[in-house]
């Protein structure tokens, strides 16, 4: 009788499975970072050229969307690539949904750049609508991070997900200033929009902060030259402080330009390294998983009936081995199944490998916090937006000032919010 | 270019894989409850059998032992019966890490028959084995519930999980109240026991009553007979109000045991209504995404290229379009997409399929916060039970009477709890 090993076995095939879908995941990612990287290049070069009209910016707009176009396409086929047939089906659901999302966004980049040619758009616009498209590509990864069922690679995914989303609100940054100093004039809402950005990349940073290991983090730190963040944080003071309307000097958009490239070049170096350490995280667990499975599987092929016939052995009943029926069990922790000796019973295996999946399973609800924190405060803020009219920057002030007020989480806010949504008139159309 | 159109068919193909699996669950789930439900009641008449040594019992157990057999041989079958290959990779770990557990208790039970025949045991000690088999089979319909990605089904699980735990808890107060009248004496704690079980009772239905469909509810409330319910309320009052010792009539056992067990087959009906509830559910969730996904397949066999050629469309990037990146935009909600038209652009059925997609994720963490609470409710229960060395009534009673003299509730008193449990010392062992 050796049903319990065999569902140990099938428990294990169902890990491996996830880890080899998780490694592919974590390659789409990278080549979804990539894209990001180009279009956020693209998206400041338009506004650069959409405002000045200047000709050295046509070329290397030119250039920019011809590289974007390569790695579409490597996207594309990475997407075109997954075995949706094998995919995890619940999670699949979610991650396949996001990514028609973004390949509905991506066939109708090329519409977007000839309305563009032809300056039919204010830059304003034109950066919504990259954002809009890079947003669509962020989402993937943020599904990917929010399914993955592994907790240390839930967590090197959140924390990747955090610093490329910073990344992308630098990127914003940089082409929300590009376009005030290309129009070569102060705007009261465009600076408002500025600090906005810069407080969210905070924000980013520090979950990227609690998350990322301890070499990541340092190695951001590295990533960072002071005298670069002093042009930076010089050229945002130049931006945020001249009063609405006043002159600014067409001269600084190289400058501003580069100083925030300059930053954005840095965090892809760091980016790209964490997608690489998230790939050999996925590589480890896998032959981890594997050399269990091995073991099992020997032992199943030794029919493991010598020693313990279950039968005969009581011990599923003793009251000092523990019960696995409740959480609490996982209480008893002990060395993950590791190294297994063949001579241990089935039943040992099958606490072991319970108390793995229980413990895995509370470490990734830890993980998953951050992300539900982040869904309910877009989810309120979404609510605030939709009942006031408030546009996304006036409406995280507004609960921002709320929770200053009130002394109470951001968090918390956001589920007060929530939980009045129900009683609070239809919003306004 | 109908790449989002591909991915929106994989996406629908998951949701039919997961539902199909759930559906199968369901089966299972119904046939580990009728097992449950022999087994609570080999462990009633074993007691009484322990404990009276009488000719009666014996024939009762005889009996309820072959019939216990064959339920048991039902829910094997239907764990070999799982597509284990096929079976969503991650959730599946864990659903089969409970079942591995499970059938390792089902393997023990001829042994622990054999020897409870010899007498080796007393009552306690068999009613704990019996509630540790019990548990692990319960443990797989918790999981169950507990990966489930359809917030309905979730819902129904969750509602059917509580129901078969209360009916499990009426099953053990049966058993500790028979070994209780057949040793002819009152026991405080035992009495103590008692009270923890009624009050437990209590709570499993009150989350019945929250997850549970008006007509489920209703149905429950009829099920039960005003008259029985008197019975077994002044049985209750007869063995909790006796003092420590005092002498207990042992004719009353066979009152006691039929009171309890007219409650518990009502129970069973009940559980049974809503097994059957629960696998409609699934048929008609299957029946509708099937229908949608054949409307999907219509629309990418015609290449749906005629009305829109997302090439030349820009409405991906309309400002007055959602934007689906964020969480937030699934606050307006539309009809779920059945009856879709065939002259719809995909970006729109795109649009719909990520807005259900999220406000059903929505939906389920509602579902799944109750469950998050009784997993927390019970590690802070087994930490408190390892570090202080209590029992389970124990721990349980210990932390309701911080809740009230803090004024909180049991759940923040847990959380209080758990993050303590660093800064605790080892427990002894």
């Amino acid at each position: 009788m050796t049903s319990g090993l065999r569902f140990l076995i099938a428990a294990k095939r169902c890990e491996i499975t996830e880890l080899q879908q998780l490694a592919h995941t974590s390659a789409l990612v990278n080549a979804v970072g990539r894209l990001v990287h180009g279009l956020q290049r693209e998206r400041g070069l338009t506004n650069l050229h959409l405002a000045s009209q200047n000709a050295q910016w046509e070329a290397a707009l030119g250039q920019q969307i011809l590289d974007s176009e390569t790695l579409q396409a490597q996207v594309a086929s990475c997407f075109e690539g997954m075995n949706v047939a094998t995919a995890r089906p619940s999670q699949g659901a979610r991650l396949f949904s996001r990514i028609a999302y973004a390949l509905q966004g991506m066939a109708a980049l090329p519409a977007l750049r000839r309305r563009l040619r032809a300056e039919a758009w204010p830059a304003e616009r034109a950066t919504a609508a990259y954002v809009r498209l890079i947003s669509s590509l962020l989402a993937v990864v943020f599904e990917a991070a929010d399914t993955a069922a592994d907790p240390g690679i839930s967590r090197s995914l959140v924390a990747l997900f955090n610093f490329m989303q910073g990344k992308e609100l630098t990127g914003q940054e940089r082409a929300t200033g590009s376009a005030l100093f290309a129009a070569g004039q102060a705007n009261a809402v465009a600076q408002q929009r500025l600090l906005h950005l810069i407080e969210s990349q905070e924000r980013c940073l520090q979950v990227f902060e609690e998350f990322a290991s301890p070499p990541q983090w340092q190695a951001w730190q590295l990533a960072q030259h002071a005298k670069q963040l002093a042009t930076l944080e010089r050229m945002r003071r130049v931006l945020c402080t001249a009063s609405n309307g006043a002159p600014l000097d067409r001269q600084l958009s190289q400058v501003w330009f580069d100083a925030n490239t300059a930053v954005i070049d840095a965090m892809k170096a760091i980016e790209d390294r964490l997608a690489l350490d998230l790939l050999e995280l996925c590589e480890t667990r896998l032959a981890a998983a594997t050399a269990e499975l091995a073991t099992f599987e020997a032992l199943n092929s030794q029919g493991n009936t010598s020693r313990f016939d279950p039968a005969d052995d009581l011990s599923f009943f003793d009251q000092a081995s523990p019960d696995l029926s409740t959480p609490a069990s996982a209480l008893s922790p002990t060395a993950p199944g590791f190294g297994l000796q063949l001579d241990r019973s089935i039943l040992e295996l099958v606490q072991d490998q319970a108390r793995r999946l229980q413990s895995m399973a509370q470490e990734l609800d830890t993980v998953r916090a951050s992300l539900s924190e982040r869904k309910l405060i877009e989810r309120a803020k979404g609510l605030l937006m939709a009942h006031r009219r408030l546009s996304e920057e006036d409406a995280h002030k507004n609960m921002r000032q709320m929770a200053m007020n009130q002394n109470r989480r951001l968090i918390d806010v956001a589920e007060a919010l929530l939980s009045m949504a129900e009683v609070l008139p239809e919003p306004q159309r």
